[in-house]
C-alpha cells in the first residue's frame, strides 16, 4: 500500500484531501468483499453504498489527527490509521443507508445517487447497513505483529461506543422522537452531540491513537482534541442546517429543504439563519483555539475546521 | 461477579444450563444501558429484545467450549468468556430483531412476546438492532490488564466476520432471495452454514479462545472444534425445520409453520420429514465423533449436541 501520509506535509489542502480520498477509496475497495462473491446482490449493494462518493470527513479527520503525531511517515506503517479511517467511513455509510430507509427519514437521494433501498430494496438496505457495521469492526480488528493490540482494542472500544445507543444510534433515536416537537438549544445539542458528534469525536481520538501505538497520548492532549472535535462536530451540524435552507440539491447530492419540510427542529428554525451563521463561526473559532497547544502539527485539523465551516455541500 | 464455571463440573446438564442462563442474564443486564438513560425508549426496547428469554444456545456453546480448557476455574477470571458470551447473544438478538421486521420475515411473535417492531415501531426496531450490534463489539472489546489483547482482538475479528456479509447477514440475504425458488441440498446448506452456522461456529471458537488467553490452541483442536460446530450448526437448523412442521407455537414462542407457509425451502420440504430426522441424527453423530480427542473435557459440548438434537423449542 502506498504510504501517503509521508509526502502529504508539502501538499496544499485541496491536494491533500484528494490524495486521502483516493487512498481511502483503495483501502475500502480492498476491505469490501468483491461483488462477484456470494451473496452477490448484497456485496454489490454494499459497494454501491460506500464507494465512489462522499466527502469522507470522518476519514479525513482520522488522518489529520494521525498527522499531529506522525509528521514524517515515509518509513512508518500507517495500516492502523488506514483501518481506522476505513472503519469510521463504514460506520458512517451504514448509518446513512439505514437513515434513508422508509421507516426512518425516507430519503430517495444520497450523494447524488438513488439511496440504497431505492436502488435495491428495503430488505437489502437493512442487510447492507448491518453488514457494513460488522465489516467496520472486522477492518479495525485486523491484526499484524507490528501493532500494539492493547491500543487497537481501545480504538475499537471507542468506535463501538460512539456508534451505539449512547452515541450515533442514540442520537438518531432522539432525532426521530423529536419530529414536530419544540426543542430548546440544549436538547438540540444533546441530539447532535450524539447523532453526528460522537463519531466525529471518535474519528479524531482514534486517528490520534492510531499514530501512537506504543505510547499514550497525555491527558491534556486528549482533552484538547476532544474539545476541537466537539466544536467542529456541532459546527458541522449547524452548517448542515444552513445548507438545508440555502443549499442546492444538485450540489448537496441530497434533497435540500428536507429537514425543514419534515418539521424537524434545526439550528435555523431555532435561532434564525443569521444567528445560526454566527453560532457556526463561534464553534469554528473554539475549535481552532483548542488546537493551539499543537502548533503547526495540527495544520490539517485546522484546515479541516475551515473546510467544514465553508463547505457548500 | 460470581465465578460459575468452577463449580459447574459437578452439576447435571439441566442445572448447568440454568446456572449459565441466569449468569448470562446478569452479565447482559450489566452491559445493557439502563432503561432510564436517554434515549429511554431505545434503551427500554433493547432490554425488551434481549433480556428475559431465549435458550442462549450460542452463549452456552461459548461457555461449554471454554470448559474444555478450564476445568477447575475457582480461581480463574472468566470475564473474557462472559464478555464473549454476551457479545454472541447481542449479535444473535440484533439479527432476530431485524429479521422480524416487515421488510424481512415480518413476524409478530418472538420468544412468546410481541416482536420488537410490534411492541415499539419499525424505526425503533431498526435502531435497536443497530445498537445491539454496536454493543456486542463494545462488550467484547472491554479491556482489563490481566487479559491478552492479541487473543481478544482475534476473538473479536472472528465475531465480526461471522456476523457480516460472509457470515450471518450474508446467509440472511441468500435466504431472502431464495423464497419460492427450488434449492438443492447444497444450496440450502450454504445458506444455513452462513445464516446460523457461522455464529455457532464462532461461539465455539471464541469460547475456546477466551479460556486460552496465554497460549494458542493447536490446529488439530481448532479443526475438531470447527467440525463439531459445523455439524451441530446444521443439526440445529434441520431440527428447526422439523419443529416448524411438528412444533407447537406456544412452546416454540414463535409462529409454527411460518417457513412452510412462506414457501421457504426447508430440509423438510426438500428431504421429507423422516429423511430430515435421519439427517439430523447423522449430523449429531458427526458432531459427537469430532469431540473424541477431548475425552471428558468436552462433556458440556457433548451434552449441548444432545440438547440441540432433542429440543422441543
Amino acid at each position: 500500500m502506498t504510504n501517503s501520509v509521508g509526502i502529504s506535509a508539502q501538499l496544499d489542502f485541496d491536494a491533500w484531501v484528494k490524495l486521502k480520498q483516493a487512498h481511502l477509496e483503495q483501502v475500502l475497495d480492498r476491505v469490501l468483499p468483491s461483488a462477484d462473491l456470494i451473496p452477490t446482490t448484497l456485496h454489490s449493494a454494499m459497494r454501491f453504498s460506500i464507494l465512489g462518493g462522499g466527502k469522507r470527513v470522518r476519514a479525513l479527520l482520522c488522518y489529520a489527527a494521525a498527522e499531529v503525531y506522525i509528521q514524517d511517515t515515509s518509513s512508518t506503517d500507517i495500516s492502523l490509521t488506514d483501518n481506522a479511517a476505513c472503519a469510521l467511513e463504514l460506520i458512517h455509510a451504514y448509518s446513512l443507508v439505514h437513515d434513508d430507509m422508509p421507516c426512518m427519514d425516507d430519503d430517495d437521494l444520497r450523494r447524488g445517487k438513488p439511496s440504497c433501498h431505492k436502488q435495491y430494496d428495503d430488505a437489502t438496505a437493512l442487510l447492507v447497513g448491518d453488514s457494513l457495521q460488522s465489516l467496520a469492526f472486522s477492518a479495525i480488528s485486523q491484526t499484524s505483529p507490528s501493532q500494539n493490540a492493547q491500543q487497537q482494542l481501545q480504538m475499537l472500544h471507542i468506535l463501538a461506543k460512539a456508534a451505539g445507543s449512547l452515541g450515533m444510534a442514540g442520537g438518531q433515536a432522539i432525532d426521530l422522537s423529536s419530529v414536530g416537537k419544540p426543542l430548546n438549544q440544549t436538547e438540540l445539542e444533546t441530539m447532535h452531540r450524539l447523532k453526528t458528534g460522537a463519531l466525529i469525536e471518535a474519528a479524531v481520538l482514534i486517528g490520534a491513537a492510531s499514530a501512537q501505538p506504543e505510547a499514550s497520548i497525555n491527558n491534556a492532549e486528549i482533552l484538547a482534541l476532544t474539545r476541537y472535535a466537539a466544536n467542529i462536530g456541532l459546527a458541522f451540524q449547524v452548517v448542515d442546517d444552513i445548507l438545508d435552507v440555502e443549499g442546492d440539491s444538485s450540489i448537496l447530492g441530497k434533497t435540500a429543504g428536507k429537514d425543514a419540510n419534515n418539521n424537524k427542529p434545526t439550528y435555523v428554525t431555532l435561532l434564525g439563519l443569521e444567528a445560526a451563521k454566527t453560532y457556526a463561526k463561534q464553534l469554528h473559532d473554539e475549535a481552532l483555539s483548542a488546537l493551539k497547544p499543537f502548533s503547526t502539527q495540527a495544520l490539517r485539523l485546522q484546515q479541516l475546521a475551515d473546510f467544514i465551516m465553508h463547505r457548500r455541500f
